[in-house]
């Protein structure tokens, strides 16, 4: 029997983060976080699942986009989809009709995301093998046809991507096995959440300088006086060694991120992280100008590989925080890790929320062993917190990531927490609360 | 008593446009011209209308997506809204939860533009003044305030943008007699869709010219030599002097794009318009510097005022095509025409659709009226289709649109049309069609 999608199953996941302020930023002062989770039935013997991320609010419209995906999907056979993933992402990013809602941005490319990122989980599971694993076996010319280049080539030419992948293989299997000896180099953004106080983040700081972390984010934002008391705790709780980073959520137009950095440069951090809209390639560009050597870090709003595309070519961007499931899946992911090698930058991947971490170790890991080689200025986020709902949740240790072993990109969530956070009748949101 | 928005009413309602290729480009094939259409109902005597526009699927997202905004509106005091649209416009694009599915672009900002005009309809009938009306009388000040300005003051800060709306007053008097006498000059996009053919285009060509249209745009983009074909028998009917434009509807990379402008400046066009994809700022400006002196024409698709601000730093954008509901309602228009006239750069609605013809004639008068206080270079787009279902249609006379006159913004559609076109529901639907 021909092994085909029977369904597209959506569902609205939150989990009630607000109620204790973890995640809170200058932006986000109290996010739920969620998933809009996806599971690709077929009538053969693996399922693929997939998530996007969002905050809370807002979910269900990306549940509702997922439905919209839904008939470019059911029927379709397996192996056709996993025989070129990159046809498949195309039909699912250039459905005319669909894409005029985007087009590639916002809620529509979020369902897409979590759709194509199902059928990726749904590719390794038929492989036997984690994500990265697949993706790192590929070879160059695989790895080149997963990429829409209708709007890249003007930075890079598949021609010029596969050359590079090729140059890329010396050492490919040192890297391997350095990874699954040592892992890959995380840092802690659970330090330093707007909501925690200052005593809460010292001792957070501490116990996390015990624990071997070398690399600290705060939120920054709300008024410059608070954020420079507790830039200073910060830096007095890690010393001077350890690298410090900043991320303001948005919050400041061009020339305010402008003054208040350079008020904020004397706590040495290393980046300031999303100072403005995340539209502004320009204002990104004249901030990291302005405030250089501190550098200029952004990408986890960047919504699509055109955007990212000139991000690096306007210098705009010293650190490329890729997210998972913003970018259309791994497809698009692979487009940016690709220029960003072009253009020696540093891909620090966006993590956190819910199931990001997840996700992000595959890529990171594919981009160490196959893409840039280089673990020079590269950390990918960590927080830890929601791991527990995933069957595969992953590995930390010693302030690295431990790559995953399990077949799948890890995503895949225990039915029991997804029946209990399921908005708005699972039992964490129907039954009350004090 | 005090009157409030009782209820927000999202229906989905759908043209089957693509059953004749009218409104066919290279990029959308086969469009049903569509509303997510909203009411705004109160306990007193006006409702507010409003809708955004898409071509068939995903309409249904957009009022998921309306009906996710709801609760921030039902409620809400008339007055209170009335009396500082921009403070509901802020209410409205930055709920921190909602926001993370966008930030401001997609589905989640086109279902603020539905809200938010709807809102200016209740506006405009509360006063008993059409739009363009209503605008015109507000003092600098008031305009201003209108704007977020966040992200925008690198560009242009309020207080400029006050003293240029003061020194755009003089005149103010003789410019509304003119558009009351002779109306706002419009181009036509009916003679070049991309599914007619050589012969259709060729006939309404010459009817157009007959009727005394000056301005006539075509879609390229397919392939070369018949863009090239099609572009000769357009030139030849409409004569040397009068202007052809040409839109490729986002086709094109950045470098394909340059090859075939430089291959069709024989056929003297005056615009080409999304050559490439609508977020390449970087692109666009490489592309018009490469095909001086035709111009660069692009904006139906830029998502929000930040991109336009990069736009016109940029020098990327020769005509400035706002969408009426893809940008965030005229809150979000005013500061990107605020912006355009800074930059020195004409602004040339995007219409045609559904509805977009009615909401755009308002902006492009106040435009001219209190903002530019020029004609010079600028076209109103016109198309000749689906103006049926409104209350109140434009008029367009002698090429030009003449200024609405009925209270509000002109997007009140009939019932009997709404209850016809609803998807997938209402008879056009669910009956038979040959």
């Amino acid at each position: 029997m021909v092994n085909r999608i029977t369904a597209v199953r959506a569902t609205d996941v939150r989990f009630p983060t607000s109620r204790h302020l973890d995640g809170s930023d200058a932006m986000n002062p109290t996010p739920d976080y969620s998933a809009a989770y996806v599971v690709l039935e077929t009538n053969g013997p693996n399922n693929g699942h997939g998530m996007t991320f969002t905050i809370g609010r807002g979910n269900e419209i990306c549940v509702a986009a997922i439905n919209a995906l839904a008939p470019l999907v059911v029927g379709r056979e397996v192996d056709g989809i996993l025989d070129d993933m990159g046809a498949f992402h195309a039909a699912l990013t250039q459905d005319h009709q669909l894409r005029w809602v985007g087009p590639e941005k916002g809620v529509i490319h979020l369902a897409g995301a979590a759709v194509l990122n199902a059928a990726w989980d749904l590719y390794a599971k038929t492989m036997g093998q984690p994500v990265w694993r697949l993706l790192v076996d590929m070879n160059p010319d695989e790895i080149v046809r997963l990429v829409d280049w209708t709007y890249l080539q003007d930075a890079l030419d598949p021609v010029e991507a596969a050359e590079r992948l090729r140059e890329s293989r010396a050492g490919r299997e040192a890297r391997i096995a350095e990874m699954e000896t040592n892992g890959y180099p995380a840092y802690t953004t659970s330090v330093g959440w707007l909501g925690y106080s200052d005593q809460k983040m010292r001792n957070l700081a501490r116990t996390a300088v015990d624990q071997g972390w070398r690399h600290f984010k705060m939120k920054v934002g709300v008024n410059i006086a608070d954020d420079a008391r507790r830039a200073a705790i910060l830096r007095d709780a890690i010393g001077p060694e350890r690298k410090l980073m900043m991320d303001a959520n948005q919050v400041w137009g061009v020339n305010e991120a402008i003054r208040n950095m350079e008020e904020l440069a004397r706590f040495d951090p290393w980046f300031i992280e999303e100072p403005t809209s995340p539209d502004d390639i320009l204002g990104h560009g004249a901030i990291a100008r302005a405030i250089a050597p501190v550098r200029v870090a952004t990408g986890e709003h960047c919504h699509n590989a055109v955007m990212f595309k000139q991000f690096l070519q306007a210098d705009a961007m010293a650190v490329c925080q890729i997210d998972a499931c913003r970018l259309a899946s791994i497809n698009e992911v692979v487009a940016v890790l690709l220029m960003a090698e072009k253009f020696k930058v540093p891909v620090c991947p966006h993590a956190g929320g819910v199931g990001l971490c997840e996700y992000v170790q595959h890529l990171a890991i594919f981009d160490y062993v196959a893409v840039s080689g280089s673990l020079t200025d590269r950390v990918l986020e960590y927080v830890d917190h929601l791991h527990e709902h995933f069957l595969d949740p992953v590995v930390v240790r010693n302030g690295r990531y431990m790559p995953p072993e399990s077949p799948g990109y890890s995503i895949e969530m225990h039915p029991k927490s997804i029946a209990r956070h399921r908005f708005p009748d699972g039992a964490e949101w129907s039954e009350e609360h004090p």
